[in-house]
């Protein structure tokens, strides 16, 4: 994998974070599932920000927020998805390309506007998400580049975008590509719920084309319909060769056809918000692995970027995680 | 002051906060005076913009900022001011009223857009701030509510606005109907170079027409064009029968016709961003003064409030001001 210039390629939503604080009964008076991801219209958007508290605003998107975290870790990444022109747009590729992400989509010129989550975090750092698609959900094939896909190590897709109508054709035209091009296909399944809504699509997708696959144990047990983390294991080793499952603070697991590695969870001060845990932890693992280290080693630079990330408000890292990486003398 | 139902009402610029973290290397490359405000145009404020870093937003403007302090300190304030019909007027008036001020102004339609400042934090938390007012600049005498200013204890009013064409005009009509309703007109002088450019409508105004002015060491200097700060505060006390001068980390000075105060500042673990300081100074001066406290302990208040705004990055409190000032046992 070596003579690519880019380690990861993500193709996904492109999504501003609108961030408040509230308590639990605000989540229950509101009907929310606390930690999960529910989309909205605009006028749900619109209702709901009404009742929010004061907010702060950052650019996220869980495959945008993977890329800005490899970026950090020293890696190269780009990304392909769809902005509208308007200010949350500009802020959204600004952060993006400042970041040291490539980014060369243009904004869309009409349409819906630019894609934004309305993230509630709960006093014990837990982030119930919100998500207006707005333009997002015009995803289709022609927001791919086929040199960038071909030109990077690692094409990354996330479940979530499964959510638009054209996006699942754009991910199987992506997935083609990459295996033209010897790039290896990875997906993130997002969220249980939207496991639920995609589990079909995600396990032929999954059997047919991915090399690696990231769940957290939620989405995991959704996709196999189980309670037994262990038998879900067991089958995602028959349906993919190489897989990271999350269990929060329970740490990680790395599946290959042959073995399970156990990876410890990074411990943190104090948990502030965990929003862009898991994608944190797929920037660490993706790194690891396009710069062909061990699996452990993946796994632990994982656990030290979602620790970075679930230590302050907002999903992308305040601190460069290659000198964090350097302090474990991992990288 | 009793009889009227709000504490303070605000007139002055609304702007959200664009916050990227920076180096000094960047500053001095930029040719920026560290410390300092700005005004830049779309130009620049576009060119300085794809040079800065990742950055996270919020709502911010000077006024804003202190109706918002002075609502978590438990008063109640109002404020009036100009957004666009944009995503960033949407976040403005969001924050503004979900942290519980009265904001009525409609956005406007057409002309600039939401107004917005460009915040550089240097790894010591000083903050530099470049400002494209966007459509403050068509700030006037539109904006007031005759009838808010005259259900208020106080009127506060901003410096910066100086800078747009109409807004001297709507300052002294918004001070005419205070002084008609008995409403006491207070006035930030914002910053130095703001100073330079208005120091004779300031002296004017102040002399005039303010009955408590508040201004940093560097703002009083520039007032007087004196390097000796005892003798500005002389001149100052004939000009304006109340003042609370703010000397960053050597506390404050409150000044009236016959005495000086000292008030310490607040100790803090670490200043991570001192946007806001002076906002929030003013913040709990102002409820401490509607409510009738010793003049020390409306010093207090406020540097309470600016302790709490240097502690973490955005100029608006995250923690409840009127819980720690019961800390305190000040309120």
């Amino acid at each position: 994998m070596t003579d690519k210039p880019f380690d990861v390629v993500g193709l996904g939503s492109a999504i501003v974070d609108i961030i408040a604080r509230c308590d639990d009964d605000f989540i229950t008076a509101q009907g929310l599932d606390k930690g999960s991801m529910r989309l909205i219209d605009d006028a749900e958007a619109t209702r709901l920000y009404g009742l929010m508290g004061p907010a702060v605003e950052s650019s996220g998107g869980t495959v945008p927020n993977t890329c800005v975290g490899l970026t950090s870790f020293g890696g190269k990444a780009a990304f392909m998805g769809r902005v509208a022109k308007d200010q949350f747009g500009e802020v959204f590729a600004h952060d993006l390309r400042a970041a040291g992400v490539t980014f060369n989509s243009q904004p869309a010129e009409d349409g819906e506007p630019t894609g934004r989550c309305l993230v509630l975090v709960t006093p014990d750092g837990e982030r119930t998400m919100n998500t207006y698609l707005g333009t997002n959900t015009e995803l289709s094939a022609a927001e791919l580049d086929a040199q960038l896909i071909g030109q990077s190590k690692l094409l990354y897709l996330e479940g979530y975008a499964f959510d638009g109508p054209n996006a699942k054709n754009a991910f199987y035209e992506a997935a083609g590509i990459a295996r033209d091009q010897g790039t290896t296909v990875s997906l993130t399944l997002s969220d249980p719920f939207c496991v639920e809504r995609h589990r079909d699509s995600f396990l032929d997708i999954i059997k047919r084309s991915v090399d690696l696959l990231f769940a957290n144990h939620h989405e995991l047990l959704a996709l196999y319909q189980t309670e037994d983390l262990e038998e879900a294991c067991t089958r995602l080793k028959q349906d993919c060769s190489l897989a990271a499952v999350t269990q929060s603070s329970k740490g990680s697991l790395i599946l290959t056809k042959d073995e399970t590695i156990e990876v410890a969870v990074e411990s943190v001060n104090a948990v502030v918000d965990t929003t862009g845990a898991g994608d944190l932890y797929a920037a660490g693992f993706l790194f690891g692995y396009a710069r062909g280290y061990p699996l452990n080693v993946c796994g632990k630079l994982g656990s030290i970027a979602a620790a970075e990330v679930i230590s302050h408000i907002g999903p992308r890292p305040q601190t460069s995680l290659a000198e964090l990486a350097k302090q474990y003398t991992l990288s």
